[in-house]
């Protein structure tokens, strides 16, 4: 059984169950932000799942990685896994833009989320749904 | 010919040519800090890559993990691919432990770094190296 941290749960929307992945959407209309969270439990660190574990997560950091540029288009990507706060594994792929809030620096701490409406986080969930390849969301 | 991004190189000291990535040591002795750059002009993201190329990346960041892992037993891992100034893509595996200077926010934007003295690096860039896995070194 897969729990999701009560801190992700709160802070995010979810987009979808990628194979081995929850797909979220961070609840900040400040920055498009997505996260995956593999549903292996007690993995804090990347190298705590398995090598074949590793390479699906990469595939699907690559999906989240195209989906989110085909829909927002953003100058850069920023990809972390801190977990300094949430030790439940999770995996950070963020949109950037050189007019956003916290560039050039990381958004991690860079201020409080600023919430979506319900009409726009649909929108954007349905829109990131629709980028990702086929075979990944089937 | 591979050339490595000004800045990176003011800022880091070499470790070793792995498969595919220079593998540095950030001149900075606040943190425990790996920074690999693979060995491919115009990549930015690590979706430039060809897929293959992502997989073997990923093999060096969990080396490279391990290694930190191993050496300076950090509390935390923080792997962080940002970009935002120096977009030659690059690769930050940071060993984090609960007292060090930024935590829990993360190390990007803490603060200036403070070099190491020549024997301090030398000794840990040998142990790092030792630490790697003999198969991602030869």
């Amino acid at each position: 059984m897969f729990d999701l941290h009560p801190r992700l749960a709160a802070d995010t929307l979810p987009v979808v169950e990628l194979g081995l992945s929850r797909l979220l959407l961070m609840n900040d209309r400040a920055f498009p932000w997505l996260v995956l969270v593999p549903r292996r439990d007690g993995a804090s660190e990347l190298v705590d799942l398995s090598p074949e574990d590793q390479m699906q997560l990469l595939r699907e950091i690559a999906a989240a990685s195209h989906a989110l540029r085909r829909v927002v288009r953003p100058d850069k990507l920023n990809i972390g896994m801190l977990g300094n706060l949430v030790a439940q594994l999770h995996v950070h792929v963020v949109g950037r833009f050189r007019q956003d809030r916290a560039w050039p620096g990381p958004v991690w701490g860079s201020g409080p989320a600023v919430p979506y409406d319900e009409a726009a986080s649909g929108h954007l969930v349905g829109r990131i749904r629709a980028a990702l390849p086929q075979e990944s969301t089937s």
